[in-house]
């Protein structure tokens, strides 16, 4: 295939190795979705697994937002779950109800229904749409690959359905503290593989969605959560240590520090976490985020002061702008782009003004 | 009336003035609740919302864990949403889904819709059922009130049902700053209301459940949820200055020092919060909690291990052990006995050993 067309804007990948950049590069989580009304016509017509799985689709799905709004990175359009599906889980994708699970992981005997997958041949329409999007792309900005962490993903393995509580996937961790270990670590391993590929089809940056691990007491996350988050960074960092690579582990405001502590390049903030406080406990490493998602259903110039502020926050440098949260189907996107622009627009002016 | 019985354990009671007791009280958030046979048996026969209505049943209900377990308090049967219908709103438990509000608020314009209610008149049952309980207590623990903090039950209001995200009541934070304001204002002063008349009628302690203040930013909780929490201790304890007050803001973990800064006599923390982290930022305030829920899915050597190190994280003095959160229908009832058990063991043998 021919080579991929050369990057013209860099800002994500300086930022997120430290250095300065003359504005905050700015992405949106969720960013290619519902709220999008080119993405639900485009969607009219095939299930949200069948997208996933057609390169073309999920090509022209990633690029949506950049059309509209002027953003620093693209984020596959993809869902975590593929990864429990090539192990051999069945996963439905229920309109308006989220994911399901109908036949999860009941107790530690079911980990042998679970495949070691050859994540060439199972998750290879995700590298393909991953290369086809890159060229699409054309170098306007870098392309964001992603996954699920492991403990995210056994909630949902075990849980079967997205939960407020996720009690049965909690109660693992207590009743099975061994087979959660044996299934945290094997998606470890399997998730390390399959970023690493990732970037092999063209990621130029990965993040890892701990979407909950707030769910977690510091204990647990300490026990269950972190060792398995930074041996997949670890061994992702082995494969390509200068791809940046982002963790977002939503809710746990206690971790920030041992996260700083792992080989992540960014740390992503929820909208519940203090950027302020949270320097002072990740030391020199590039944060992202975290307008409150809900900020977005403000009036323009109200949203445009809530940017500033977090701006101001977070400071001038390691900063990559992002919402605290994903994108909501009942977002205008409209607000979107008065967002994107506030970003640019005060970020710019606040270097300046050092 | 005749009146009420002689209290014989004010363990609770002083734990929460700040006074030494010969061991932590105990009591667990839901533990009367759907894990209980006793409770589904009792409820096979009537709605949720017709229970509550029935003094007689939410008595029998409320003193249902007691005769199990060796528990430091009661905490009345009823439920945070009485006060919403109370002001007009439908609410339904649906079973095995949670409470909806089909006709929730809209727009500000829908505030005309909600009722100045009648407290004495329009919760009556609530506080038959309090004087009710408290004699059939005959004094063998205290008797806890309750109702929800002004935003969990605007987040319902606005959102007409429970959600992961209550986005819709948290845009209104945004878009509809001053109707917020509003309706979060007129909540608190009937909550206070609410309240002093809950301790007019039996209750010997308050708790204020703010369940959704971890959906708030720090800075949409302090402009919007901490101003009214902090006007219902401020009125309850105009009335009532020595009965004690405590306040639960669940994933507020941001908040803890804003929260001792306030009148409720006791800091509630849920699972993620550390109690020697909390212990710095809350100064003399008594501390609840907060046992992760999933422990009690552990084996009983693990379990009990874990209230051990909980009950040496908060340390002997200024504590009330619960969980962080409330009992899960899945939960078994012999583990709470273990529970309560080990808080009883240890935290006697931790205050000898000082």
């Amino acid at each position: 295939m021919d080579p991929f067309p050369p990057l013209q804007n860099d800002l994500l990948l300086r930022a997120a190795r430290g250095e300065d950049t003359p504005r905050a590069p700015v992405w949106m989580m969720r960013q290619a979705g519902r709220y999008l009304p080119e993405y639900r016509a485009l969607r009219a017509s095939s299930s949200f697994f069948e997208a996933c799985r057609t390169p073309a689709l999920v090509a022209e799905i990633t690029l949506q937002p950049l059309e509209r709004f002027d953003l620093d990175a693209a984020i596959i359009f993809s869902d975590i779950l593929v990864v429990p599906q090539a192990m051999g889980l069945e996963v439905r994708m229920e309109k308006g109800i989220g994911p399901s699970l109908p036949d999860p992981l009941r107790h530690p005997d079911d980990l042998r229904r679970l495949a070691a997958p050859d994540v060439p041949a199972e998750l290879g329409y995700v590298f393909e749409a991953l290369t086809v999007t890159r060229h699409a792309l054309a170098g306007r900005a870098p392309l964001i690959g992603f996954c699920g962490a492991p403990w995210t993903l056994m909630a949902y393995m075990v849980e079967g359905a997205g939960s407020k509580q996720f009690a049965r996937a909690r109660s693992w961790l207590h009743r099975y503290p061994d087979a959660s270990r044996e299934l945290l670590g094997r998606l470890a391993e399997t998730l390390a593989e399959y970023l690493v590929r990732q970037v092999e089809a063209g990621a130029q940056a990965v993040q890892v969605f701990d979407s909950w691990a707030g769910l977690l007491g510091p204990r647990e996350f300490e026990a269950f959560a972190l060792p398995c988050l930074r041996d997949l960074a670890e061994r992702f960092k082995q494969a390509h240590p200068d791809v940046p690579c982002i963790v977002f582990a939503r809710g746990a405001h206690h971790a920030l520090q041992a996260l700083a502590d792992t080989a992540y390049d960014v740390i992503g903030l929820d909208w519940t976490m203090d950027p302020a406080a949270a320097r002072r406990q990740t030391g020199p490493k590039t944060l992202q985020g975290n307008l409150d998602p809900a900020a977005l259903f403000a009036d323009p110039a109200t949203l445009r002061a809530a940017v500033r502020r977090m701006l101001e926050a977070f400071g001038p440098r390691r900063h990559i702008a992002n919402l605290g949260h994903g994108m909501h189907p009942d977002h205008d996107p409209a607000r979107a782009a008065v967002f994107v622009d506030a970003v640019h627009e005060f970020s710019e002016t606040l270097r300046k003004a050092e």
